[in-house]
């Protein structure tokens, strides 16, 4: 692997590329360092799927918001904001537990999860604790994971589904899909393709 | 500019490390080309800002959803999906008119609206042909610009808020914000820092 190819590499993975991964790491880093309290950490690394083969429809019913930051309250939010924005970090997303909205699955999703070719609510295929149902809640909503586009299509209109193979139909009826990222993020706060890093990185260090 | 910096720039512009912007692309060829009817375009390319002063908080408030594209039906949507899937081309967001749900602004965030601070919602502010407006509302939903981070605080819960600066309160209480991203989808189709990519290509090509 050349050289310019390893470096683009490490930059698609290190996610320098839309500030995103890049800002959540920093944020882990300033729990960690304790500089500030009341960061829980990252839905990526505080979920995690119950049964493996559901991992890549979950990664893709939560999309974004694995990289969403859990904090106990907005005013830690807005302090990691202020910090990113000072230190140019970044942007990231922040679910502040002492604000977050509860919401109830709509009633067409609870009939629609009864349907042929469901699998299941998304929140009831993943595993966390609590604590931290608010923002699990938040990050899912009353997502279903299907077995396929045709059923997904059968049922669209006011329910969000994603299917086995990570195309997503919204409940407003916006439709996403194509082929699978490579770099998307994955459970236990890692990035898919971290291997292909590590092999850049050995391939520049030579 | 060295040749591997440049050439990191060309891939950051290009998308093609999350392949969105790649995937985009390769869909409005296939509506240049005729290869697949019934593509109108993708939301930045058909709405921009009335004032050119709203164009930073509005492009925040519309985010992922600028490079979302607008199709006739969700057959156009499916048959693209399908050709992305097997190019291997990415990623995309398609809003198929005669799917999506209409929405009416939240009674909440028409009374916040009023409010001293508020610049209006994010939809009134853009300029765009009355046949896609579904697409627009579907992107922006109820969204106010509002002046800054301390209004949208004094303001959060079940109302999404933008500040003239780019942070985001959503309605669910999440809030999005720190440094600005210089990557970011523009008004017109284009990245911004187009400019950046320009030089880096004259760069390499010397």
């Amino acid at each position: 692997m050349s050289l310019v190819r390893a470096r683009g590499e490490l930059e698609n993975r290190s996610g320098s590329t839309t500030g995103m991964a890049r800002a959540v790491k920093a944020v882990l880093d300033l729990r960690d360092s304790g500089e500030v309290r009341g960061i829980l950490g990252s839905m990526s690394e505080l979920c995690t799927p119950k049964d493996s083969r559901d991992e890549e429809a979950l990664a893709y019913a939560m999309g974004g918001g694995m990289n969403s930051i859990v904090v106990r309250d907005d005013e830690t939010a807005s302090q990691c904001i202020s910090w990113l924005r000072r230190n140019k970090a970044g942007r990231a997303t922040f679910l502040p537990l002492n604000r977050l909205q509860s919401r109830r699955p709509g009633g067409r999703s609870v009939m629609v999860s009864r349907q042929p070719g469901v699998v299941g609510f998304a929140s009831d295929l993943l595993d966390y604790d609590n604590s931290i149902e608010l923002a699990v809640i938040n990050v899912v909503r009353d997502t279903l994971i299907v077995e396929s586009m045709d059923v997904a299509r059968r049922h669209m209109g006011g329910v969000r589904m994603v299917t086995r193979t990570g195309s997503v139909v919204e409940g407003s009826g916006a439709m996403v899909g194509g082929s699978t990222r490579t770099n998307r993020p994955q459970f236990g706060g890692k990035m898919a393709g971290s291997s292909v890093v590590e092999k850049a990185e050995a391939d520049v260090d030579r």
